[in-house]
């Protein structure tokens, strides 16, 4: 029998930790005490699991040394102030922020050796749903696909930016539905019906933050430290579910059969065949598998491999797959 | 002073036929008659031009040889079975639909030369939305660029699909909003806050019509018949305004000064700098420029540039450049 293991949940009440704390219900995760933590506006409330009500508390007053695991379901500036301290009182980090930068990214289908490496308590970031949606759906090709470039389209639903981007993007619906005036509040301008061309501010050479994690997270998942990835972040009006149109650059011709049999034995995978396409609404959303389709040459140019991604940003691209990853690092810890 | 010119559009009731006669008279194209065509089911009706109401009338029984220059804003069908009989009563044809084989791709920002080069009447092509905004905001790079390839990935409003495709994602919006069983029509699934993969149906390789035309209009347009594209076209849940994210892929660095004031200097450009980008609402819909913003390097790549277009996919997209050609081609009429 696994050992019961105590365990905290910080942002708890959030888009991810909210499903996070499902989903360790669902996969019967061994949990003996589960510690649910955000901020002061959300102690004293409560949320289910395992047929109980557990009470949220508040982060400030925490005592990590009391678990022996921590999810960091938060914002950046709390995984930043409470992961390190957790850590060294003992407790193994998964962190969803992506703030920890001495943190390993890992996905279990695609670094899991990873895992066995680590200095314990382990400090592991669960990365961006974009970096997982792509090193769940590369991984399998990897001996196949001669990769020299990558270019990612992706197309973020507005969850990925947490509840109350959910809630504006209806609000602002409903608005102009009703031919009300739009009054943006947490988006800068329009969303509903609308595309933004940047999800957060740029840097200086124009790149965003989520579009800089998304590369150099995948170039650790995929073990390719210089591979060239080029990638744009949009903000779509969907709520819920994170599509990725991929080029991939060959150094040979790609054999397409090849492609669907390797994306057909994996088990994350869900391909769809050309008569079909998969969609974020339909298919991905609630799943636990990354969509695959569109599989196909580039125009005149069989050195190119063409694919579209869908999976579920707050399932498979961010909770789903740090518990995962807890499913596994348990197996290394004392 | 300019002589007057006896015209038809077919199509004049459709999204793109109606504003196209509002561009007639908005640049005070020189029209003698104004023929507007349609089919059976909208002949009798109006369209206002130059303060008059015009009677629609059916495109089956009309006498081409009546006019000089014809505008097809209509299905493929309707080009293919119309616009050889409206050329050979010798009429100059500007077929919208990509129809027609052997027409020739102008959009005058890019390759205004090949209007004086045509055999008169006329017969050419203004090309999909897509290829007219990627061809006016690349044409005034071809020097600048050493392309090597070009990847794009196109965000198609559903304006794109004519009228009927705009009045479904608003009914499934509203059905959505409150509570009612979708029931999708024009389009096979949910549309509303959903993306779909493809516009069309794909072929034996996998690629659609539009993006099979995307690829070969834009060769013709930027004179590079053998030029690596790369281009997938997804349905996005926006009204009106194409959106195009762009990497070109050259052979050497990409100075980015030379860019930005190839791109400021050009007439159909609006660009926008870094601390901003353009949207299709807010922006695009309803203007005669092509919006380029987020003009960077690829992320460690110098020799990629990486571009974001937005345009009014019925305005400057079709209408406007049908019109903008038609412009140029009476002064090569005799
Ligand atoms: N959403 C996605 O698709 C996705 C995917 C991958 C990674 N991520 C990352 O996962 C993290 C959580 O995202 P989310 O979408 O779940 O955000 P969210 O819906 O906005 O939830 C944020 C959570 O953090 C808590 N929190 C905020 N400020 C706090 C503070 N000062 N002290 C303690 N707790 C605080 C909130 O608690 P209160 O209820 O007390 O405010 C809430 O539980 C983010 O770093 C995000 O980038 C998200
Ligand atoms: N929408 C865009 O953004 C865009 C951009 C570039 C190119 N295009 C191309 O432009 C063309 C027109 O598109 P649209 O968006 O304007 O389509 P639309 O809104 O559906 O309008 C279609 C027009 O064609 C007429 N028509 C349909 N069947 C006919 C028939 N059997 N005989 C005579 N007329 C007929 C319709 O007349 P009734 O009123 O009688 O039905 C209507 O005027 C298409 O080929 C499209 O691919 C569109």
């Amino acid at each position: 029998m696994t050992t019961k293991l105590d365990i905290a949940v910080v942002g708890a009440t959030g888009t991810v930790g909210e499903t996070l704390v499902q989903i360790l219900e669902e996969l019967a995760f061994p949990v003996a005490t589960l510690h649910l933590l955000a901020s002061m506006e959300s102690a004293g409330s409560s949320v289910m699991f395992a047929s109980k009500k557990l009470k949220v508390r508040e982060v400030d007053s925490f005592d990590f040394s009391q678990v022996k695991l921590a999810f960091f379901a938060t914002t950046p500036a709390v995984s930043r102030s409470f992961a390190a301290k957790a850590h060294k009182a003992g407790c193994a980090v998964i962190d969803l922020s992506g703030a920890l930068h001495d943190a390993v990214a890992v996905v279990p289908e695609a670094n899991p050796e990873r895992l066995g490496q680590l200095p314990q308590p382990a400090l592991i970031t669960s990365p961006s749903a974009g970096a997982v949606a792509l090193a769940v759906a590369l991984a399998p090709l990897k001996g196949l696909v001669d990769i020299e470039r990558i270019q990612v389209n992706a197309c973020l639903a507005v969850s990925a930016q947490g509840r109350e981007a959910v809630s504006e993007l209806a609000r602002q619906t409903a608005e102009l539905l009703n031919a009300r005036p739009l009054e943006p509040r947490f988006f800068d301008r329009q969303m509903a019906f609308n595309l933004l061309a940047q999800v957060g501010a740029p840097d200086e050479q124009g790149h965003t933050a989520v579009e800089r994690r998304l590369v150099g997270e995948l170039r650790q998942l995929l073990g390719m430290p210089a591979l060239k990835i080029s990638v744009t972040c949009i903000q779509v009006p969907v709520f819920f579910g994170d599509s990725f149109s991929v080029a991939l650059q060959s150094r040979r011709a790609v054999d397409l059969d090849a492609v669907n049999r390797a994306l057909d034995s994996a088990d994350s995978i869900e391909r769809v065949e050309a008569d079909d396409y998969p969609t974020p609404v339909g298919d991905a959303v609630g799943q636990d598998v990354v969509y695959v389709g569109r599989v196909r040459h580039g125009i005149d140019e069989d050195e190119q491999l063409n694919l579209w991604l869908t999976t579920d940003n707050v399932r498979k691209g961010a909770a789903l797959n740090a518990v995962q990853v807890a499913q596994l690092l348990i197996k290394h810890m004392a």
